[in-house]
């Protein structure tokens, strides 16, 4: 198998050698998909290519600031006229994920593929993978070093948008040394940091923001005010048209209230099942506290399945934590 | 006035040429405080130099896990059995900012004033301001660069968590190119940045969290789901005993809401009159909105006030909101 180092060389002498290509990314594209969508459109714009971008569906509102979002083209409301023999793919972990788009692939078409995610299966004529990068921009970012070009705000807001929503905002695990060196160059490039963050990490869906509000209007908590809970019922889910990936962070409220050691957030799942999610601010080792009700997890967040009525499933869990503060 | 370079070889000179130092930060210290007093205290231990931390309170239980947290005195617990003549203050834009630990200084002590505010007063002995810095961290990670010492991760851990605080997680206006690349050296010598991340950055208190749920309870949005607003009135700030500072962030939740392009907090002043503060997620102009009204504020971030009633000002607010989507 060849190096990173190679494959980048192999993909500089693609663009380098074919004119008039299509750029597509993942359908649903997320800020990593669209920043690397335009920062190859960015970089064939600056080597004088021919090249049309395209999507399955629409760029989402909240990056339209970038460098020729709108250039993007929504396939349901502007199909391309032809096919196209050089396809550029970002971000697509295997070659579904370009959606519909690939209608618009000659059956012969010369594929690149470039993508970080560790599951990408190699598909494509020349495959640029880096598993470890944060984000697809992150390669990107290395490939436009390749070239002798001159760089500018538009194009390290791309790839800024791309490194800060891939990673949480600059708070997961995949927040490298590199990372925060890339950013520091693209800051200096005048990324506007702080006007990204705002628009781009904070955005919520209308179930997530109903079920969230629902979960602390019962917020609870003890008298000494180290332990506090939420509870969310088969109904409150129903009402709020929530499913389960919207109560994503909702556990985090009560754990992040000051002077709080411990938050839990009951989830109902029948009249005699509550799921239990744990979160600690440190002191408490909620893995353990899990494996009591014969959960898992980690010191600082995990779960455990109790066989009870809520009322009694609370009960329970707050005895054993106090016992444990 | 000397240069910032001048002014570190200063400081470096004081720490090598004293001993039996006492190092202390601001009262209610935050994380750039804490952070920096350990900093000052990790260096002294190097130096193999005999110092004493204090703090006029108590430091806040999720920073425990810093490096020697706990030999921080807290004052009213712990105080000094004697006074210094050597002190060296961090964080503290004037001398009263040290609270009540100024007891334990000798009437004639030698002070270091290290600090990043721009409103720095210039007191004690040795100046080692940096008004662009970040946070005092920063200042001490330059410092620390001075001296031929090995770094640990518990240094690094102290540094980047005065960084992480005062930026608000790397987005704030003072997120600089500078800061950025700090963190990626920080990161490389074992910073867990994610947990820091979620420890520090995500703390409220419970009236902050108790006034979010009484406005998200009250959230409304327009049919086509373009504008979202929250009202708080006397009594629901009454009911969760929330100051106006709790208040902070709210508005961005209906903001954050996806499809919403204006999001909008009504805080009622009283009976004739309504304090309306204004988000927007791009394409509204919510300063111009706002100017409508006799307001101001940025394109982004804007408020007015309306000298009537919450629902003629919410009618009047939303008729012209509509009139510019």
């Amino acid at each position: 198998m060849q190096s990173y180092e190679q494959s980048l060389r192999q993909t500089q002498q693609f663009l380098l050698d074919h004119d008039d290509y299509l750029v597509v990314s993942h359908i649903q594209p997320d800020g990593d998909a669209v920043s690397s969508t335009l920062a190859v459109g960015w970089l064939l714009s600056c080597l004088g290519k021919k090249y049309t971008m395209l999507n399955e569906g629409p760029i989402p509102t909240r990056m339209k600031y970038l460098w020729k979002a709108e250039e993007i083209a929504d396939m349901s409301v502007n199909p391309p006229e032809r096919t196209f023999s050089h396809v550029i793919c970002v971000d697509c972990a295997d070659f579904q994920r370009v959606g519909q788009t690939q209608r618009y692939f000659d059956p012969n078409a010369l594929i690149v593929n470039i993508d970080h995610h560790p599951t990408n299966n190699g598909y494509g004529t020349v495959q640029l993978i880096k598993p470890d990068a944060a984000a697809t921009a992150e390669i990107l970012f290395d490939l436009l070093k390749q070239f002798d070009i001159h760089w500018d705000a538009d194009i390290a807001t791309a790839i800024y948008t791309g490194l800060l929503t891939d990673t949480g905002g600059f708070r997961y695990a995949n927040t490298s040394p590199k990372v925060m060196e890339i950013a520091s160059e693209l800051l200096s490039l005048g990324v506007n940091g702080p006007e990204l963050a705002e628009t781009l990490l904070e955005e919520m869906t209308l179930p997530q923001l109903k079920i969230l509000s629902r979960a602390l209007e019962g917020l609870q908590l003890t008298p000494e005010g180290d332990i506090a809970w939420v509870s969310i019922t088969p109904q409150d889910m129903v009402d709020c048209g929530a499913a389960n990936e919207d109560l994503e962070g909702i556990v985090n409220y009560p754990r992040n209230i000051q002077g709080v050691e411990v938050g839990i957030l009951f989830k109902v799942i029948h009249d005699q099942a509550v799921k239990a999610s744990f979160r600690s601010a440190g002191k408490v080792d909620v893995a353990a506290l899990a494996q009591i009700f014969g959960g898992g997890g980690h010191t600082r967040a995990a779960g455990a399945k109790l066989d009870l009525p809520l009322d009694q499933a609370v009960s329970l869990v707050l005895k054993e934590v106090k016992r444990v503060l």
